[in-house]
């Protein structure tokens, strides 16, 4: 299988890229990955390590999208970007799939433009990973759609639900509502007519609320993209933010360097679940195509674990199972 | 001052609200509370305790409004209850504010109904107080209203300026605009409205993210009830969470008993900003009186601190201040 990778992506390209595709290579026999960016950095960066060169090929494209660049604009105008030609390449079927840590909001709109929208799906959607106590679940939409209408919700739980299934081997999973309550009348009127589509799924477990994220009161959580993006960045500034309360704690209870170690080495081991690189990343549901986006922070881990999801959902059929059940 | 008291709100009644309702006399010698709620009960809570029988007076109320009742059907039907009789006392003149660890919807109703709004204030609404780094600050909408227009934006901003710094002690209080990004551009039509909206304020900080807010991005968080609520729930279970995220981590790393017993006390302390009972409970703004409405499960302190905070907003005037801003 070959993957597109993208070399000029994230925060750390094309350092990180680079190092979690041979990585990735390592790890399966069977792949090829195509570093898609600046040919000269790319190649002047795989100059550090040893790899397979059969199966780890570069393809130039020179230009590259920022991270806060306006989207629509920069997928128009970068024609030669790492984005544009690695979908384009994705969509004239060179590759199987196509991973990156860039600029989300171009990602979003090339993936939507460039490989389509899966027969079916009103809208594609972002999906993320979230920590509960019982291990990652997914949240979505966290970013593509601010207003999701009551048929859109129905689709995004029948993708979240192959999604979580398939490559994040929960079983039977179950689909929650974000609200304001538990009551079928929670809500605004796009929430109590989402409700009412939602009930025809057997595993729909209703309305659920803030509490019952990190519980996993549902395995699959729908909310609209304010909602999603909000509390994704939220869970992501949590590990910080706990540092900083546990630190105050510790000052304030005057413990030893001995016992302060302890404490913190606790607090790291407990907020692994909280990693973002060893999930890698998450896909655009709905586009047809495997298009993964990863946190533009992405370690050589994080996008190493994004080609093998990618792979994953290649080998699986993702798309072909979002298709037959929207049917 | 004489304050009202819900004896027949919460989870805990009478108890709580007598047990609170004392300690609160014991702190200021210049208040009187009227306990109201059913009489037998509440007077036989108080024989349990010693007070000063003047400055504690009962108001038969022997209607109980359930947490789980539907809040204008109840309010309607209900009117020997608790909070009927307790805001109807308070808008008589007969007391200078209600408290109420009630049903959150009934509350608000009946606040809303029987006190009126504020010159200038088109919805009351709902804030509560949140945890961060930099200690507590103010979110809201988190209950009232689902769609929150631009001009309600601007109104909520002036109302929580006032409360965070008249009875949160905050000096100079920055407002920020709960969004997915950024840049003005960024989410609904109605938050690019609100955006423009606020910037007619001189401690308007802009758009923030869920990021901002454990780091106090902002001391007003200003969002719509869907967002708010969620996200208020969703930090309520969080001590609850990290307790099960650090028991995991505790086990992982084989702690002996005494290194666990030191983390365990080191949470407790790094997480006293999220008790709720600290705080006491947090006023509807923009109705015309003094009520406020605390967690159902409210402790003794918890209503101590929730009649405190009433008398400091009557002390400071918050509603008259409210008017004259919003001018």
């Amino acid at each position: 299988m070959i993957i597109a990778v993208d070399a000029a992506g994230g925060d750390h390209y094309p350092e990180n890229p680079v190092k979690g595709s041979i990585q990735a290579l390592n790890d399966r026999d069977d792949l090829t990955i195509i570093l898609v960016g600046p040919e000269d950095s790319v190649n002047s960066e795989l100059s550090n390590y040893e790899y397979d060169q059969e199966r780890l090929l570069v393809e130039d494209a020179p230009e590259v999208i920022g991270m806060d660049e306006s989207p629509a604009r920069a997928v128009k105008t970068k024609q030669n970007s790492s984005i544009v030609k690695g979908l384009g390449m994705h969509k004239a079927g060179k590759c199987a799939g196509f991973v990156s840590a860039g600029n989300t909001g171009a990602l979003l709109a090339a993936s939507t433009f460039l490989l389509g929208k899966l027969e079916g799906v009103s809208r594609p959607t972002i999906a993320a990973v979230y920590p509960t106590v019982k291990g990652v679940r997914l949240m979505l939409d966290v970013g593509a759609n601010l207003e999701v209408r009551p048929e859109m919700f129905l689709q995004f739980a029948r993708m979240g639900e192959i999604f979580t299934r398939e490559i994040m081997d929960i079983d039977d999973p179950q689909v929650g509502l974000l609200n304001i309550g538990e009551e079928p009348e929670k809500g605004t009127d796009t929430l109590k007519e989402a409700f009412t589509e939602l009930k025809s799924l057997p595993n729909f477990v209703g309305n659920v609320e803030g509490r019952d994220i990190f519980d996993a009161g549902a395995d699959v959580f729908l909310c609209d993209a304010l909602v999603g993006n909000v509390l994704l960045k939220f869970g992501e500034s949590i590990p910080a933010a706990l540092k900083k309360f546990i630190k105050s704690g510790i000052e304030k209870l005057e413990l030893g360097p001995q016992e302060a170690k302890a404490v913190q080495k606790v607090l790291k081991v407990s907020l692994s679940e909280f990693d973002a690189d060893r999930i890698g990343g998450v896909p655009f549901l709905g586009v047809d195509g495997v298009s993964m986006v990863g946190h533009g922070s992405s370690s050589p881990l994080a996008v190493k674990n994004m080609i093998l999801n990618a792979v994953k959902c290649v080998d699986h059929d993702i798309n072909e199972k979002i298709v037959a059940s929207l049917k």
